[in-house]
């Protein structure tokens, strides 16, 4: 069974209202650990066991501190459903045409 | 200047486990609101007026109970930067293209 | 029928790893406001009128630019049952009386 | 150094508005753990080494498969500060000091 686990990083404190090297530090991370994922406006989806995504939210959390930053709060989201099997795109693609 | 936020609506107590109807009714409001939006596996972003993005998630929140719903829990996340224009595609875009 | 709101305002791109100032102005924000809340170490918890505490909520997020910051992440988070009526003591002593 | 963590649990599904129940099941599992905690009305906070509280989230989260849910949605809420030492006690009294 996958889960889905919506994650968001947030450096706090480092003098630059941009966030986006970082975040594209935590999707190499993301990359790296061969997780599928999806980039989305305001965090990164990540689909597949969930100890394992909480793994790769963790390194991605542990970014911010290794490019600088002194504090960051990250959130984490997970979707967790056991009497069926979810994927992003599934979750998407059924909204979506329902939605027409 | 324009904000983006993202809303996600899970109701409780409704007996069943899945959501996607629930999600489509909210991205109807969506669209008769003439927002502009992307959904993605863990919630559907906006993009605009933060007050007029902040109404939407109002009337988001409220499907719930005009489908059956007696409880709701709602989670909005603002992003919100006044020093540069920010899009969900720039967003996206951008990060994408320093993960390479 | 009462909703809690919980608010977390995050400034962004500071400069300063500390939050507890701008916290602070946030909490007189709600205090002139004449709302109920119960602040705890990762947000504010709100009691009330829905639309009154979503009010309050975007003037909360609107005082990081009041005091300086660029770019602010807010994260409101919404618990609204509407066959009974919720309260902050409630839900915390019921609990920690259950888990006894 | 020690991070702080909030954690809500929320069930989907289940046919029952209420989770007083539920939260009170993933207290027990706090306490079991020996991990300093604060319950407030949207969340449990934890504080800690992020790991360990990280282990306790994934627990906690566990406890509603375990009580019958067969979906849940949970939010893990960290902040880490690495420059000088978080406890709850201290970001409470602080920003209620300031508020005055």
């Amino acid at each position: 069974m996958a889960a889905i686990v919506e994650v968001s990083v947030i450096p706090v404190g480092t003098g630059n209202c941009s966030m986006g090297d970082l975040v594209a530090e935590t999707l190499k991370t993301v990359k790296s650990e061969g997780v599928k994922f999806q980039l989305n406006a305001m965090g990164t989806n990540l689909e597949g066991n969930l100890d394992d995504l909480l793994g790769v939210a963790r390194k991605m959390h542990e970014v911010c501190f290794e490019h600088g930053a002194q504090r960051a709060v990250t959130i984490i989201k997970i979707d967790d459903r056991r009497d069926k099997d979810l994927t992003m795109e599934y979750k998407v693609d059924s909204v979506l045409e329902r939605a027409k």
